[in-house]
């Protein structure tokens, strides 16, 4: 599948807590870290698992610039 | 300046294309590259350059999990 | 691939609307029309043509709801 | 009262999930599912019910497109 | 009609800048500027024009927070 | 820090509502109160307490646009 979004990152989860309704999915892509916060519903759907394999994926229009 | 966005990265401005009011901005960030659709207006009053540092920043909320 | 996107709609592209920097996409699913605003980049690299199958994706924190 | 966003979809409500802070309210447009997080207090003063009319309501910089 | 977003501002239009696509939408709230990035069909479609009431609606997960 | 987001509100906390991951701000920015929905770990790192100055920030594509 190719995806608009252009900003498509591999990575490794290193972490899920779970919420009520939300979970927080943090990705480490080369040593960067990622919070994704998605539905527990996706979570479970997906099966996801800390140590698999995993993409962080981020349109452009939602990427702030910012510089000192 | 202490931000609630979960995703903040540093890099450098590696391209800028300009459109008639949006531009596209391009930060490499540990050699990912990282596009950020903002306005012409941003881009000119933050004096935004090739080559300059920069971040990028992304609220957890705006990323997706993708998994093979 | 599986996203943690929950609103994720199989339909037809209906229409292209190219601006400098950033296109329009229609998408009709199901007599829905869809329209997604993404970079020239996506609809080029993507080889995007009217007619052609396409999904429209949408995080549930992009979701409004409204009640008359 | 008009909207900019190009995406809005009149539907039912077919499921509310109370989280602590967040809720997941799934709306039914023609058979597709939408699913939108919004905050308790919106529910609340919404008075949002299972079986009402409903709009999901999106910007089109929120949708990503993909093709297979 | 009522919306779930928490962020719904009563304002006027105080400039529109026309993009190829992409418009640029002053909206002033009490002296607050707000910036929307809207597409052009939206700002014809909607009739908008300078000097109109006009609101600014946004969701709550789209809200960043910064402390110095 | 310059930021590309073209809405940047300087105000003050009145509440912040913890769920179990995710957490609700409310900042009254020259009395119109902003509500962002932001990560449990964003208000403990930050320290983020009723009273405070805090800036309630935007990006420009974030905004829908209503009028009557």
């Amino acid at each position: 599948m190719k995806l608009s979004a252009r900003n498509v990152f591999d990575g490794k989860i290193v972490e899920i807590k779970k919420g009520v309704t939300t979970s927080h999915v943090l990705i480490d892509v080369k040593g960067l870290i990622f919070t994704a916060s998605i539905t527990n519903e996706s979570v479970e759907e997906m099966g996801l698992k800390v140590g698999e394999s995993a993409k962080a994926i981020i349109k452009s229009s939602e990427v702030i610039v910012a510089v000192e």
